[in-house]
């Protein structure tokens, strides 16, 4: 069983998501190819040296054009911010490289596409990190819906919903700032929400939006480490922020589903409801992250007396991946969505197939992702088809 | 202390919740004026004197208009099928009666104003049935957005779905038909949530929405009470479904929120989920109709190691009305919102002020389910100015 | 169809609840006899006469005896305070009447041994107060039973939590004294779960008890109505509390199941929690009185993907009682319990049948309660063979 | 910061556990010492091979008396079966090993007697395996208790619930045989409750049990690996179960607290409800550990109007551990309480202090066990006074 050699570009939350699964991949499944990790990348040599120690990585570099010359690299895997992500996937590519990248795939659908033309050309494998399809909770509303235990869709009603910046003296991080994270809540949140739409119910049709910017100016960030930062002092100066506070979407689906989603970061009381509800005309699911090891599931067809939705701990060996941690009702946690996401980007190189979800869905999220903003900005509806 | 003598149009579905909130209310609330149970109307003498009996009015008429002629009934209470109301309200108001009406008002916005202009002209008290304003979990939302607790609002998320018509065998009753219901899914429950939102959020300033049919003929019905009915038998006609089934909608209110509303009759698992959650700047308040004596309630200024959503069970000596009933902790169900209701329009009549909720409110709820669903028609915005 | 004309002695909380449910129910149940609230009987003459009116009974007297004199009475509710419970009843059926006896039965076992006797003796229908029998989430766990659903029993997890008398300046209400009261928690509350625990999985073997006073003196109280009080002032005069403040219970049932009951005051944020939890080989079911429309329940032969507990709305027409009301969703309350506890009376009457629960009901729950006082007192395990 | 160079005895469901903590806690908590993954140790060469490269240990012996003799072996961490602890703890204490050894601390009271005093007077640090005291919810309930916030504790009610050997068809592994488990539910799932009420409440003063076994022979298995196990065939050999499905008991706290505890592994619909509710005289705390991330939390100093449990999302800054993870809202699973374990046994190490909890508390919990197996058998209260 031969390894996969990885070269990392980040090392931030995503850096640090990515590493953990790596190495726990082999423990928990002895049966996969195992990641190797190679070298780790970032552009302050002191902080990358702490994360390459903590993380355990064999090396460090802080140019990833040196990961792209190497030849004991199979592997980019790209969580550097945003903007960043073009360049390195399309070099990376043109290398020869596989590429494992982080959402969003890039700031722009037109981007997103010549990253995926890149990948094509090249005949490497790709993939992008909508993480949360590999819960397993997740997993079994897919295998329901592919079943046809729901039977026909009627609606997907999606929401994260978070509340980490809902203080107005929470600084002007880099995630507030357009130039870099391209989007505020949509892009963040919102994008996985469409990527979970898409994975369950399928193509969208036409979509219309609306957002907002609840707080329009905040402090200059001083700090900024994953989703927390400090401001830099009381009389701290101000800047725009420039991207959405939150934003709500209609649409349709290709298959004459409707649904709705909202993604916003002024929701109190949520700290990570990444969640859905799909009804169907056999059934229905139901899931919130952070209860992520439960999926609510209703059948209609149930005896007349004893019909309700049932709240299923997938756990069991029953489950996708279960199996391979601990035994039933032994719960895992947010990082188990990665490892799950390494585990298929293994097998894919393996046995030299595309990864799912690869970069067709990265693209087709963004193509979602701008027909909202699309419509957002020209106060209409706006269809998927008009995105070619 | 004077008695509110009473004539009621209907005697179906809310006849005899109005019946039951009537005989109810002495017992429960012996300071309120009474209501005085006179004479019940419809059109089926024989069905008509069952209901008499059952429901404990002293007299049956089968012609509405004879209650306006006399002299000892204070009050008319509609609650006919909705093409109905605007004749009877009219003809009552002129009358000098009193009037409670169930909602909606009328079948368009423009009856509804001639209601209400007519309900003005005549110096009488009207009420509109939004009985779920009266929930006391409701009435507890509304007193923290008064007092300001949940400080400024950034969201509403109303829906209200149930799954009673996903049977495609499930037959054309008179809701599913647009001339005698006005319209499916949106008037009937999304009447409901628009009227929360107004209620705790505040006026709406633009809308646009969407809806479908998903099962487009059904059955001639050959039997329909309350919510169920009966198909004809096995070779039974078909006749087409001229409402919605489902419909969805976002907006902007006045003050700044984003909310957005969904109504179905075809998300299955929910028998009556009328429900809403809003976030404010100092906290969140959610609602679920099936556990109506709950409010969900978070606080951002709660200790940070004990921040969450509590379960407020809405039956204390704290919780409006619930002194009337029974100990903390002893719940209350669907009818008693409209014992509540009464008590508005008894203290109303009594005080000599209009009660809340009044046609005003189901004039403004009209103008915002027909701007919505001039938007659906014109796949545009549609700011509500544009109703008057 | 005839009616039962009713005397009904005392007026406080459960005479509300009584005289609520003997209004309501001709109107949901048109088809049962129906109840006629002709006299009303208490000591106080004042607040007597205005329960009276405000409750809608026909005459009041002072002195029961009185009732049990007139032809015109056919049935005797007796919610006086318990220590007069026998007096009444046996009094009762030497004059005929049918007795309605709210639960405990007496204040002691032998006292209620003469009840049942007296009863028998006389041939007269006799029904005991065990209200909670009759939501229907509770009818829906005893039909899943029945029907062998849940399989074989193996766990009664009972418990009966409250927290009205947490705090200390909480005045010594007749409830606190035990030459009224008979008991405290557990008298109270605990039986109600003693009967839902027969009810549901059948009759107790041997038990073991432990209890507790928390809080053993307290302000004499002024004041008391239903379950709230008024201290005399500040410098109120104390009192011992005879009562438990907690019992605790382990039991083997005699069809092998084990039981655990837990009746306390002193569980903070628990207003009403009236719950059990029952495991059987094939399935099990939960139920809070606070979410009383609902019944969790799990199938040990669902789909090995979707087991989980199901949260059953029992509002649907397949509950019973459920269609006499509203349609499915829409919840109902605490006091419907009682309407429905009406119902099987009329019905019983009616039939010439003994109502369930009846007196002998009332004597197997106070051999159980008896017995954990024994077992309390004697510290040791008490077969309720001992009891006889 | 030296190391910490650890030698393991077992390599299945624990050790797998233990592993993972050991690989992962340097990244997460890289200013903790780094536990150094030395030499793992089993029976069986070839299994433990196998895990020995699928944990990541250095090298693999099958004797463990081997470890006691190297020099570069600071801990020994015991999780073989529950009959070999003591042996393998004396030995490694005399050799002067610090140990970490899995619950129970030994099949009797007198072992782990002797297992404490080979520890103290070896001068060596040892540490128990409760390690549910590690979730993020549970160190609130602790943190909450310590400040007095939910004042003086009343009421303990806890429970371990699961359903894993419901089938009778499920084969005799060694958990159901008293020679090798020495207790069954009581002892592996009752131990963790009662080390969990003597952690948050204190010690127990006297208890009384009683315990069933519902199925008393079982297939003989042919294979047992962590919870689940296959039987040999259609005519599978019978044998005894030796030890109890299910253990009920009562207690009383020294501070006056009443405790009640179920263990039971016939409860259908749990996987793994090991769960507790706490009840002060100021507030109370609710856990269940299939939502291990959640504590629910009740103060009675609420507001009159919004009170109600809250449910935390243990996964704030705010809380234990939890900023060595992920952003808040992004949960945590079952294997993160060995990690937080580890963490408290490298801290000790560290700092030259007894990790908490230690064999003293191994002996406290195996002091109530065994006195509840004694108050089974005589049918008696048992003092825990009477153990010593």
């Amino acid at each position: 069983m031969k390894q996969v050699r990885i070269g990392m570009v980040g090392y931030k939350f995503m850096g640090k998501a990515h590493s953990n699964a790596y190495r726990v991949l082999p423990m928990f499944f002895p049966n996969s190819t195992a990641p190797q990790m190679k070298v780790i990348c970032g552009r302050n040599a002191e902080a990358l040296e702490a994360a390459r120690l903590q993380f355990g990585w064999e090396e460090a570099v802080t140019d990833w054009r040196e990961l792209l010359k190497r030849d004991d690299i199979d592997l980019i895997d790209i969580n550097a911010p945003s903007n960043a992500h073009k360049e390195i996937a399309i070099a990376a590519a043109q290398a020869g490289k596989h590429i494992f990248c982080e959402k969003p795939l890039a700031l722009t659908l037109a981007d997103s596409r010549e990253m995926l033309a890149a990948a094509e050309a090249a005949g490497i494998k790709h993939m992008v990190g909508f993480n949360y399809r590999f819960a397993p909770a997740v997993q079994l509303a897919k295998k329901l819906i592919e079943e046809g235990r729901l039977g026909q869709i009627y609606h997907f009603r999606g929401q994260f919903l978070q509340d980490w910046i809902m203080d107005p003296q929470f600084p002007l991080v880099w995630r507030l700032q357009k130039e870099i994270a391209g989007s505020g809540s949509w892009g963040d949140l919102g994008a996985h929400v469409v990527d979970m739409a898409r994975y369950l119910v399928g193509e969208f049709a036409e979509v219309i939006g609306m957002s907002e910017t609840f707080i329009k100016e905040r402090p200059i960030a001083s700090n900024m480490t994953g989703l927390s930062a400090t401001a830099s002092g009381e009389n701290t100066e101000m800047g725009q922020v420039t991207v959405d506070d939150a934003t709500l979407m209609m649409a349709r689906f290709e298959n004459g589903a409707l649904g709705s989603i909202e993604a916003t970061r002024f929701a109190g009381g949520h700290r990570c409801t990444n969640g859905f509800e799909i009804n169907g005309s056999k059934g229905s699911v139901r899931f919130d992250f952070e209860r992520m090891n439960e999926l609510e599931v209703y059948f209609s067809d149930d005896a007349a007396d004893v019909q309700g939705f049932r709240r299923v701990l997938a756990t069991d060996p029953a489950h996708a991946y279960m199996d391979a941690w601990w035994p039933a009702g032994h719960t895992i946690g947010y990082e188990h969505t990665f490892t799950h996401e390494m585990v298929e980007l293994m097998d894919a190189i393996t046995n030299d197939r595309q990864p799912v979800p690869n970069f067709v869905d990265g693209v087709k999220c963004q193509e979602v992702l701008e027909a909202v903003e699309r419509s957002i900005e020209q106060r209409r509806w706006v269809a998927i088809s008009e995105m070619e």
